[in-house]
């Protein structure tokens, strides 16, 4: 038997984003999202949604671009922090330590102790509600090393997303590796 | 120094989701669907993204409803299925023993076996290239009593959702609890 648990925001998993822009000033700042996906694999694109109130939000409008950095699960703390600071009162990269680095590609900064970059230029804009939608086409995605496999693709396991809970509120790291898309399936 | 793997939807974590409809038939049908996320808190809102060619398309087109279905890692091996084989050639729950319920809120039906439901209303259809993003209210959220913790939350260790990784096109478990959102971080 299902319980009802109401008309909410209660998705899993969803993923622990931290979103690079530049203000006005040209500060640096960063911000966690957990309000994401992709939403096209041809542009490949990329959504994040943010409050008309964070000051991420004005920036990303003036300038039309934005990175996704990915956070590896021992830097946890630091995107906490991301998310619950304001680019307004504080620089949350001097607070943090980490470094921004100014994107080659698009008018935004990315972490550069993240191990996953995702560079995106804004092609769309939604106001959905509470939240406005931003619709990121991707030009690069850039990887350190460390987090390839032999194929050099991603591997997640060394990578060590974060997975956030909208209902506990909580962070998981990754979990084992349950075997490959497109072929577990395949007997049935 | 990062590695560029160019302009791909390369982002990790991406959810496992199963998106349920009744087809022009009445036939109810589910795929998977990794591309998507939450895109709004007020009113709530997840999107999905799907091609045109996609079975399920037309009939979120027709009905402007859809359920995500979350499966639990012991049914990946289903939900692997759902993404492999189309509505278009074979009844997927038939095929699977997995049980339609028809949703009293949307015109779509949802999996039984699947811990943690989620019903949506379209409200708004953006084509963005490839892929149409659909944006769903989600009208309620139904879990099994077992993937609750002891406030009435969704505990994601209980639910075992199973996360996508693009690149190696392999699926994770999830993993150990890393701590408190909006807490870890807030000594810095």
């Amino acid at each position: 038997m299902k319980k009802s648990l109401g008309a909410a925001t209660l998705a899993e998993p969803t993923p622990l984003w931290c979103v690079g822009s530049y203000d006005e000033a040209g500060k640096p700042n960063v911000m966690a999202a957990a309000w994401g996906g992709i939403c096209c694999s041809k542009p490949p694109c990329v959504t994040v949604s943010l409050q008309k109130i964070r000051h991420s939000y004005q920036s990303i409008m003036k300038r039309m671009a934005y990175t996704v950095s990915v956070p590896p699960a021992k830097l946890a703390k630091e995107a906490d922090y991301f998310g619950i600071a304001s680019g307004k009162d504080v620089d949350k990269f001097a607070r943090t330590g980490l470094t921004p680095v100014r994107s080659e590609l698009v008018d935004a900064p990315y972490v550069k102790e993240f191990p996953l970059i995702i560079e995106c230029k804004v092609i769309h804009v939604y106001d959905i509600g509470l939240h406005t939608l931003f619709i990121g086409e991707i030009l690069d995605v850039k990887a350190d090393e460390e987090i390839l496999d032999g194929k050099g693709k991603i591997d997640a396991a060394k990578l060590k997303p974060l997975i956030f809970s909208p209902g506990a509120r909580v962070y998981h790291g990754i979990g084992e590796n349950l075997g490959p898309a497109f072929q577990i399936g395949k007997d049935l």
